[in-house]
């Protein structure tokens, strides 16, 4: 544990995503609380970016503006080479609003007979943490996670892509790793633990 | 001298200032030729960004759009701690369209008085390379440069607030130092030196 003093106890998640706010919260430990931004964001933010960097920083000044408190948002997602890089940031909406069950079924159609060694993917995250919704200099941390794509789903830990996400240094599918593997693994464990670094906490 | 095969030749400098061209091409080698947007661009982008990434991105996509290469932006400014972080973002801009000269004989104006130990002041580089205008995952890089603002200009490199920025550990202003020095020490020769990694280069 380390004694860095942080120029903050709290800050918001901003996500909706409760998957999400366990997996930061678990990350960052005791010495921060991450609020949901529901306690303070009527309505969620519009992420027209055109990257997951500018659609993080668009989350994140949404949550700071909303409660005046410093944010951390997460923007993620799939790319999957057989697509050319989709769903990309459009992963959690890949099929509508259908969630995680729709777009996963959406993925396994349209790789539907290609073999294992062309079903290769990467999930990406960038997290942005701002001080304050006009931080001139948000710290960005950003992972990527390689991996393939299976034929059907296993496992069922994690949310969205991780049933079909196969994890070639485990050996298993990304939903069959516990928290703390996949934490230690994953494309936001790997941001997350820059985080921790720029925070002075590891 | 790396091998790498970078997955261009060429790239286009998001920027109309000539010193900047300079020290990127003299910081990426000869294997890529930086190109000055001016041979596509007509307008300038609107930078209305509220941090250096954001305006770096809003830059580098501006270039992309125009001239269909990948393109690579900074936006750096500097910090100064007496003025909780101005002229931050507006550094080119802080006296209007004055210029360097300008911008300089105001910040000596708003700093008048202080003593050396209340100069602290830090040049803050955001870079960004974008494949395309669409890019999903531009490659960001930050760099800091801490120093302090002399009470008058020394030097004849550099620009911008070159000739007011006490380098320490240079034991210099940032305007007497040569190209080469500077680019060892400063917040972009930092930034692009985390790019040649990022691309292979180093």
């Amino acid at each position: 544990m380390s004694d860095a003093r942080l120029p903050f106890q709290q800050l918001v998640l901003a996500s909706g995503n409760a998957g999400k706010l366990k997996e930061l919260q678990a990350m960052l430990g005791e010495q921060v609380t991450v609020l949901p931004q529901s306690q303070f964001v009527a309505e969620e933010a519009v992420e027209d970016g055109l990257s997951f960097v500018e659609n993080a920083i668009i989350k994140a000044r949404h949550a700071c503006r909303a409660s005046g408190l410093p944010a951390l948002a997460d923007d993620s997602g799939i790319a999957v080479d057989a697509l050319a890089g989709a769903p990309g940031i459009y992963s959690a909406r890949y099929a509508g609003t259908g969630g995680d069950a729709a777009n996963n079924a959406k993925l396994l159609q349209a790789l539907e007979g290609l073999p294992p060694e062309q079903r290769g993917a990467r999930f990406i995250s960038a997290l942005v943490l701002m001080m304050h919704a006009e931080d001139p200099t948000p710290i960005i941390c950003e992972g990527v996670w390689h991996g393939s794509i299976l034929h059907s789903a296993r496992g069922e830990h994690g949310f969205g892509y991780d049933p079909l996400f196969w994890v070639p240094e485990a050996n298993c599918s990304s939903a069959e790793l516990s928290p703390a593997e996949k934490n230690r693994l994953s494309h936001r464990g790997k941001a997350m633990a820059q985080l921790r670094v720029r925070l002075g906490l590891a």
